[in-house]
């Protein structure tokens, strides 16, 4: 299963495909999801919610994309949200300056270093420009958010680079008017935008991308004080221990010291048990540790839950305890309190977060479920059919007879409450290979015994297997077989 | 019901509030939904996907909302969609030039007008400034797209100002993985983002808003060939006819030439069937035939989809029979072939859209069914059980005996299928009329009958009427009471 598969795959059965192809002023690093895509996405979405949101009682926000400079003075974004980078005297290319010296001396200079230090050593080690020989100009930082004006003043604002920002922000009044008690999550669904230098692999690294964000915010001095944390115990994770991946429980992992406290286990088992019933495979996830050049600016401790694919291990999610960074920090600019009582003490919470990347995650959902069955001559997306782009395929054998009217019939009855796929053309055979490419989990046949006893043949996606079923009992047994777990 | 009712309801129980409050350089235009907010929307969208999407089998993409500067070219809306503003010389305020005049001279002045000719009549009337008396400069143009520079580079892209401009482009990709065959709908949910000079009314005029726009492709020679008009004939439409509104079925609206065909009349069938499922008051709805004047730029012939609030007459689905105005702009600026074949024949396919706005639907429904309950002493919103953002409530009578644990057990088992609120604080009434505010039309209640016989109370919310109800019959009964039309 390699990255081209999945592109072909997902370029032909409209999955996704690269924003405003027909122009040559296409922009990299802009992508749109295509009717299956849109599908998998609504139903990861879905899912995301019941086992994350609903299970865990958080609250769910959807908030503006374009959002006042003062949100990310606080934020630092817009000091240190930013790239190093060198022009090209000649020819006016650009590079990350980082990565350019590692790509010409194998020297790793990180990217938060001085900028004098990315001169110096371009210096020393007379680095050119690789496409023309040139001199480049001195390093600058170059921000990554995407500047916008607002009214005719043209007042400055900017999109946001993560969604977790209107989460703080609106901390403060949804704490009280929805009566809040911490811990408590509150998470958003949404776009966030970056303006990537080198935007690359099509949902691994997007300028514009979907994010699922769960802030929680919690006392830092009860962060061992959880009932719930009883309902993950014996939840399997994947933690990274020195250089070997160890399975342990949840109970394990906080017993022994690898995982520092209830809070923080206990989401990352929620996670663990999500990310299963996604149908991605977790014996290649890990859950690591970042040491402190990894982190981001605003984290003390930070987990990443990775997965192997054929482009490597894959950051799905960063796991970061972002202390009281983010709450001081918007109370010192706003001037407002965001402090709340928690038993009738005052606290400035802490935040733990889980964030998503719904892009990447989609991806190795499809690497994952990607099956070459040589031996049936077939492409199988073998995704949970709860996720499945179409649920089912309403297929006539043959649209003479009257069959394909009797399928037109079943699919009416079908239509607003499933994801279904009316075919009447072409070799049967080549139609269920149609089907088994987007992950569609049944195909219904319509065939000439239907019309004597209302029976149709219903065909299993992995095993093939085909059963006859009475059309009345179809609504049924799709509720039953394509309900979420 | 008016609307500071509805703004009031808003703010206290989590449907809408301003982004970026904390901050005094938050700018108008710019709102948030809260969790109440976010679930009415979700459901109100799968409504919409199901009634509208699935239904008609339609194609649903999810496009980037940052788009390259040459759609915009092809679009019109690099040169046209820009507003005629004029600049106070003192104060610096600034102005709608065609508001200005009407407000300070009733004229009533095209916005599309000459500039010159703003000019001219602010002269002649001797117009000054309302809130210095400074005389004003020339009125110049002021788009309405923000503008983002992409890449170290700064290539010129826009944020969407509609959201079907990436269906247009992305239609010839479309049709030809998706096998499409004309008439096809494609369908898209996204925001879009506009640059308004006067942004007011919450979720009424927004500078970032959800957009669900579907573009019919079709054949112009074969608008009234038509199979499946027959599912919407005798769906009664509310048509302004002079200066009355006439109850009429599609079938008479297109038999007396009030509609000019079976394509335009079949969606606006659809529309209104999908509205009355909303809970919208559609005795206060109205299709409205637009003057060449009113129309948009592209429109041959444009219908509004209008509700009665308390705002007055508020446009909730622009209707525009789009021609082929803009796959012909794309297929010229972009060269492309956007022709397709049908039946053999190659054409230009036209397109009839439903440029629905989601943020002021959301804000109808609420204002539609908010009642002012003096009789019970409480604010009810009657939202249809499918489109509620609390399905059901769980409340112990009282905290102790036990009935908060068995409370919290039933809320254990309800919790991801089902939007649910456990709640064990407070007078019992008062914990039901807060549910009755959010619109919850279930309320299930612990009592001390509970732990002896397994049943529970369930108070429908617009009735008050209370039943008793086995536990182990209460998702079976939430399944029903809650399900989709």
């Amino acid at each position: 299963m390699n990255y081209d598969q999945i592109m072909q795959l997902a370029l032909e059965r409209g999955f996704y495909f690269p924003s405003c192809e027909v122009y040559v002023d296409a922009q990299a690093g802009f992508w749109e999801y295509g009717p299956s895509g849109v599908s998998l996405k609504n139903k990861f979405v879905e899912l995301w919610r019941r086992e994350l949101v609903r299970r865990d009682r958080m609250m769910e926000i959807d908030g503006s994309q374009i959002m006042s400079q003062s949100v990310f003075v606080a934020s630092g974004h817009l000091s240190s949200f930013a790239d190093p980078i060198v022009t090209c005297q000649k020819c006016k290319s650009i590079f990350r300056a980082d990565k350019l010296i590692t790509e010409i001396t194998s020297m790793v200079v990180p990217e938060s270093a001085d900028l004098s230090e990315f001169d110096k050593i371009i210096l020393e080690k007379n680095i050119v420009c690789p496409r023309c020989k040139g001199r480049f100009d001195n390093a600058h930082k170059f921000n990554m958010m995407f500047k916008v004006d607002i009214g005719p003043e043209s007042e400055s604002a900017y999109l946001r680079p993560e969604t977790c920002q209107s989460i703080f922000v609106d901390f403060p009044r949804l704490y009280k008017t929805m009566r809040g008690k911490l811990p408590i999550g509150i998470a958003q669904i949404g776009k966030s935008f970056r303006n990537e230098i080198s935007p690359r692999q099509s949902l691994l690294r997007l300028r514009e991308f979907y994010q699922a964000e769960i802030e929680v915010f919690c006392n830092p001095n009860k962060l061992d004080n959880l009932e719930k944390f009883s309902e993950v115990e014996n939840t399997e994770l994947r933690i990274m221990v020195g250089e070997n991946i160890k399975t342990m429980t949840c109970k394990q992992s906080l017993d022994s010291g690898v995982l520092p406290n209830k809070l923080v286990t206990y989401y990352l088992g929620l996670l663990t048990e999500f990310y299963q019933k996604t149908g991605i495979d977790v014996t290649k996830s890990r859950l690591r540790k970042l040491g402190d050049k990894e982190k981001a600016f605003y984290a003390s401790v930070a987990f990443d839950f990775e997965v192997e694919t054929s482009t490597g291990w894959l950051e799905l999610v960063a796991c970061n305890y972002r202390s009281d960074y983010d709450l001081k920090s918007h109370a010192n600019v706003s001037k407002e309190k965001f402090e709340v009582l928690d038993d009738d003490v005052k606290v400035l919470p802490h935040v733990f977060e889980l964030s998503m990347g719904i892009d990447r995650s989609l991806y190795t959902i499809l690497e994952h479920s990607f099956q070459d069955d040589k031996k049936n001559d077939r492409i199988v997306l073998s995704l949970k059919p709860y996720l499945a782009p179409v649920q089912v395929g309403i297929l006539s054998l043959v649209k003479k007879d009257g069959l394909a009217e009797k399928a037109e019939e079943i699919f009416l009855n079908l239509r607003t409450k499933y994801d279904t796929f009316l075919d009447h053309s072409g070799a049967i055979g080549r139609r269920y290979r149609r089907l088994d490419e987007v992950g569609a989990p049944f195909a219904v046949t319509v065939d000439h015994q239907t019309l004597q006893d209302g029976t149709v043949t219903v065909r299993e996606r992995d095993s093939m297997n085909q059963e006859r079923i009475k059309i009345s009992d179809l609504d049924l047994y799709l509720a039953r077989e394509t309900s979420y777990p």
